[in-house]
């Protein structure tokens, strides 16, 4: 893939369950300067969630017009569901955006295009080009947060699917009546392994209590109810015994469901991004301790490398604005086949 | 993708745990006839199992000969890990062979080119191309034999991943500490989905006994350890109550496994071949069922269709001598790019 030819800054946003985080991203992936919005509630008309949306571009264009740089394109990435013509939120789970012709409506709300895409599938095209990702033609990205967001790229293209729903790998049942997940199911790989997870061992940990909960009780101020993945991964890398058990389980069943990715996919290099990932290695090397145990073949073949990403969490901006340039460069609109 | 320009007729060989098959592959898919060599025990040298392979490709181009017709292309399919570039069998579990370089072994031989692929990736792309996948742009092929084999084929190319061993969707853990597998992991997908699976369940309800065991005993003449996957599926068509329980629980662990697959991948068809699909819709109507019950986010997705397989047993080497033929047709020999 070539870089896109188009000059000027775009805008990318990210819509997640409690902020919408906006950035001006210019042609190296480099975020100029972010602005954001409270996510409104679930009961939120779609209307409304538009505007706000609108009225967070808008500022973000003033901001570059200020210094005298032109948005040549907008990108949003929204959590959830999004048709293979990104045009539509089909689903959005913090939303009540329900078949939302979100790109439709917010190009006539500001009177320029817009591209929409999946929130998973913008990070890892950022990680491709600009990240941990970049030069591997078959990567997998896996974003752990509240569960696993993925996406797969192949040879420059992010893969969609036949519906644009490609990359859900974190409901593969990983355990038969194993823990609920809020897909319905249970026993899915993401309630094994995400940052959610992490919060939620630790919080187990302090509520049966004694001396091996001490280290996380105090990275919480005492408030089990407070407890974040980071705690965790702040208290494992300060050596808390307790926090390092919590990553090394939650790095196995990494390792585990990843076999089975590997196995289907065969991709290079498998980068690891979301809050999960600021363990560094205490979550990558257990991790690639199980893959390579458990993977299929295992002697007569290489293993990938797993990293872990390099933007961080703005990820999802960066790669959105850069899709949505990217498709601005090919001149046919977000129903072009840029991305599969 | 066109139908590739080059007449005549191709040769396909299907390398088998068994048997070595191969057929004279007309450019619409049509097998014009057929030629078998049993497949050399494992102890067997490389140069020996090469031998009998090249011998049974004279046999059919002399074949092709007789009736005035030329052999344009050979291709070679074979059960094992055939590398991204097409040329080596890295490792081939019923064979010798270990880092076999059999595509220039071959060539030397027959003085003609000669192209290898995966088995399982062969047998998807001739579903693709002349089978219950023509025209999906987004098709997953499952062979339910002995184990699971499996293939992706995206926008008319078989997705090799990076080093040529993608589609391996047999051996994602769906159990903890779950049946022994071959490949020295526990609980794969295919210790509870495949023929061979249907085989064992049939033998354990017929050890067992009793009056439910007895329509599965008289399939198989009273002698269990000769049962195999078609004397369960055609028993269960029969009506016998107990091998429809059998494919009612393989058919729901397919299912399962399924969900994941689609999860990852999105395609709009799966196709179901090997032994275990001739079972039709009593295996296939679980599965189809815990598919749905199981997708993540369904409700608000297309649940895509599962087919079963039209070509039947020959689809691998029809696969192979197609894919030979789409190379030749593309002039750039096996190296080239037509599948990634």
């Amino acid at each position: 893939m070539t870089a896109p030819a188009v000059d000027g800054w775009a805008v990318g946003v990210d819509i997640g369950g409690t902020r919408l985080k906006g950035g001006l991203v210019d042609r190296d992936g480099t975020v100029r300067d972010t602005r954001a919005r409270s996510t409104p509630p679930r009961s939120t008309p779609a209307a409304e969630v538009e505007r706000v949306l609108a009225d967070l571009v808008e500022e973000l264009v003033a901001l570059a017009q200020s210094q005298d740089r032109e948005v040549v394109a907008v990108g949003v990435g929204a959590a959830g569901f999004v048709d293979a013509r990104r045009g539509t939120v089909v689903f959005a789970p913090h939303l009540s955006w329900r078949d939302e012709p979100l790109q439709q409506r917010l190009t006539g709300r500001l009177d320029r295009s817009v591209l929409v895409d999946n929130d998973a599938h913008a990070a890892a095209w950022a990680e491709y080009r600009f990240g941990a990702g970049r030069g591997e033609s078959h990567l997998v990205v896996l974003t752990l947060g509240t569960g696993i967001g993925g996406a797969i790229v192949t040879d420059g293209q992010v893969q969609r699917g036949r519906h644009g729903l490609a990359g859900e790998f974190g409901h593969q049942q990983l355990v038969p009546d194993g823990r609920r997940c809020e897909c319905g199911n249970r026993g899915c790989w993401e309630q094994y392994a995400s940052a959610g997870v992490l919060a939620r061992q630790a919080r187990e940990v302090v509520r049966v209590g004694g001396e091996h909960a001490a280290g996380l009780l105090r990275s919480c101020d005492g408030d089990p109810s407070a407890l974040r993945g980071e705690h965790v991964s702040l208290a494992a890398r300060q050596g808390d015994p307790a926090a390092r058990e919590i990553l090394a389980d939650v790095g196995h069943w990494l390792g585990i469901g990843l076999a089975g990715v590997v196995g289907a996919l065969d991709p290079g290099t498998v980068v690891i991004g979301g809050g999960a990932s600021l363990a560094g290695d205490l979550l990558l090397h257990p991790a690639r301790e199980t893959l390579a145990r458990h993977l299929v073949g295992r002697g007569h073949r290489p293993v990938p490398q797993l990293l872990p990403a390099a933007l961080g969490a703005s990820a999802g901006l960066v790669g959105a604005a850069d899709l949505a340039r990217a498709e601005l460069a090919r001149g046919d609109g977000p129903a072009g086949d840029l991305c599969r």
